[in-house]
């Protein structure tokens, strides 16, 4: 499968979640069999190659795509939780969301200190959620100095934004001008 | 890793979400790399066995399983999700919770008519969640004729709930008198 045959398979849905906005839907790929499993080989090969000992995913599409890496590589999956989920004191973190604010939560027990723990998930745009995860994580005392997208749409600067935190962005694809 | 050395990662929570139940929580289970790796290979043998032809999980813990059970067998991955998150029209179906209702969401266009459909979640306790998903891929045409769990409770019935439904149920393991 080419990387324009991946590409191919994620669903453009014009106006969600509101007017204006192309939405990039993963569900019809990971709807494809082979699809999804090489989009998973390849997030799997780059965990691999950047030496992750964990991996974070992102609640709740974060969780297709980062479980499955954890699984493929015998990696411990760290999932970061929206609240009140975890049934144990967690660590939590607000972050400013497009309207209002949001919150992340995590196990604290569920990282180590100075782990390298990366963090995927399906799509990065503004980058808010994806750095409130990396901070979470390093509040929990992990390193987390990689995040993985399957998606990625760069006029949105998330990206950028993250490598200004001092995290290493790759993802599989991108939509400019999305 | 024997089936007693799997069993012993998961965390039992006494009165969460409240007093009076242990929650038994799969976080430690995941966040251990060969026990997770293990439980989805574990998993993924039973689908294989009973001829999946696709995946489903039901938000948000039964993605972790589900994802990587598909992405493993390169099966097209079918999230059950909650009201709202789908960017297309969906098929919906609402179900009673101990206190109010629950709805369920999914997009009629992951499944085909006839494809056999395994649902998978962490933990069947009264099974009415699990219920709840088969009879929505039911009425998206799918066959959905077994679940599997990582865990189950027996003494709550929703196995034997969902076998009267004419599913087909398989566990790793259970805590009997939970």
């Amino acid at each position: 499968m080419t990387q324009d045959e991946l590409k191919a398979l994620v669903r453009t849905v014009p106006d969600f979640p509101h007017a204006g906005i192309l939405f990039r839907d993963v569900t019809t790929l990971i709807g494809h069999g082979e699809g999804f499993a090489v989009a998973v080989t390849l997030l799997a090969q780059q965990a691999a190659a950047i030496g992750a000992e964990a991996v974070a995913g992102i609640e709740a599409r974060g969780f297709i795509f980062g479980a499955a890496v954890a699984a493929r590589l015998g990696l411990p999956f760290v999932p970061v939780r929206k609240p009140g989920k975890l049934p144990v004191p967690v660590l939590a973190l607000d972050y400013a969301l497009e309207y209002g604010t949001g919150t992340l939560e995590v196990d604290p027990g569920a990282v180590h200190a100075g782990q390298q723990v990366v963090v995927i998930d399906d799509l990065v745009a503004t980058g808010g959620t994806a750095l409130a995860a990396v901070e979470l994580l390093r509040k929990a005392t992990a390193r987390a100095d990689h995040a993985l997208f399957l998606i990625d749409l760069p006029d949105l600067g998330g990206a950028d934004r993250l490598r200004g935190a001092g995290v290493a962005v790759q993802s599989l694809m991108d939509f400019p001008g999305h």
